[in-house]
Parts: structure tokens; sequence; C-alpha cells
């Protein structure tokens, strides 16, 4: 199984761009799973968009508008969410915050 | 698929006892994927030990002295590291702190 480093050190990985007011980093990986961080400025926006992976989300900081499917809440520092295959989300960001997201299978669009 | 609520509210989540200063919270999963926050006081230990699971984990908040395998390193706030399954791995939490986990499949064990 292909996979990343045992360790990530923040400072040494480039932020990629991901969208306007979005950068992403992209943290331990195999086949089967992957972290990633996403970090959000105030005003931007997640397009709506849904792909085949399973995704669960912690809000490290920041606030976020976020709509699962048919279901919009606001979500702060400490909250999280899941996202099952196929369904559609997206997000606006309230206050500039960072998402620590996980995906399974990894996504390999994002190697 | 089994699945859990598709939002976690961090404040509705109870802490789960996980060894003398470590405490969990479960966050969102399905079969293949879940998300765990686990809190470690200063000088709380997690024991060494192994586990069929692809884990990946950021750090949000603390220093750790971690260990995978034969490979031992300090890390902090942003760094992060990756599990393969089966492989062993501990840590010592050195500044009170954070761990952003995630296992796939799902740790059913805490459920």
């Amino acid at each position: 199984m292909k996979s990343s480093e045992l360790y990530q050190f923040g400072e040494e990985i480039a932020w990629t761009y991901a969208g306007e007011g979005v950068s992403r980093k992209v943290y331990g990986s195999d086949d089967q799973l992957m972290m990633v961080v996403v970090k959000f400025e105030a005003g931007a926006v997640g397009d709506l968009h849904e792909h085949p992976h399973s995704q669960v989300t912690y809000v490290e900081s920041g606030a976020f508008e976020m709509t699962i499917g048919a279901e919009m809440k606001v979500i702060r520092k400490g909250d999280g969410y899941y996202i099952p295959p196929h369904v559609v989300h997206g997000c606006v960001c309230l206050e500039a915050g960072v998402l620590i997201d996980s995906f399974s299978p990894q996504r390999s669009d994002f190697l």
C-alpha cells in the first residue's frame, strides 16, 4: 500500500491554492485514508460539490455556514461533521478559520 | 451503511475516560471512517499499542513525544502523523493538548 511519510511537520508543508481565499495542506495518507488541513479567509466559499469518498471534519478554528444535502448549520471551533459519499456539500466562511478534513478512500486528486 | 449524524457539536458530546489524564470524544463516522478527538493532560501517556486500522492524526494543540515503530519524534501544534495498520505506536504528552485522530475502517470498539 502506497503511503505518506510517518510524520508531517506543518511548517515544512506548503499551502496549495484551493480557490479564492482557500488553501490546503495534505497530511498523512495511504490508499484508504487521507487527512487534509484547509484554511479559509473570512467570506471565502467552499463551492457545493460531491465526491465518492466518505468525509469527516473537525473545526479547528473559525466559524462556517455549512450545507450538507438539505441541512444548513453554523459550526464553530470544536464542532464537526460527516459527509456520506456523493452527498452535495459546501460552506461559507463566516470567521477566518481552519477545517481538519479526513477522507476514505484517499483523495488521489489531491496528490 | 451505518453512520453518525451529519453534524457534531462539541459541547454536546461527553468526554469518555481513555486512561489516566486522557479522554476522548467520537465525532463523525461510518463503517469505513471515524474521527476522534483525544485530550491529554501534561505527563499523560498513550500506551504503546497496535490495531488493524490505518490512522492519521493532526496536533490541534500541545506537544507530544510520539513513537511510531522505531521512530520517535517531538510533535507540536500543526504537525501530524500516519500510522500504518498493525504498527506499534504510543506517546507521552509533554504539554497538555489535543490530537485529532482519524481511522479507517471505523474504530467499532469506540462505539
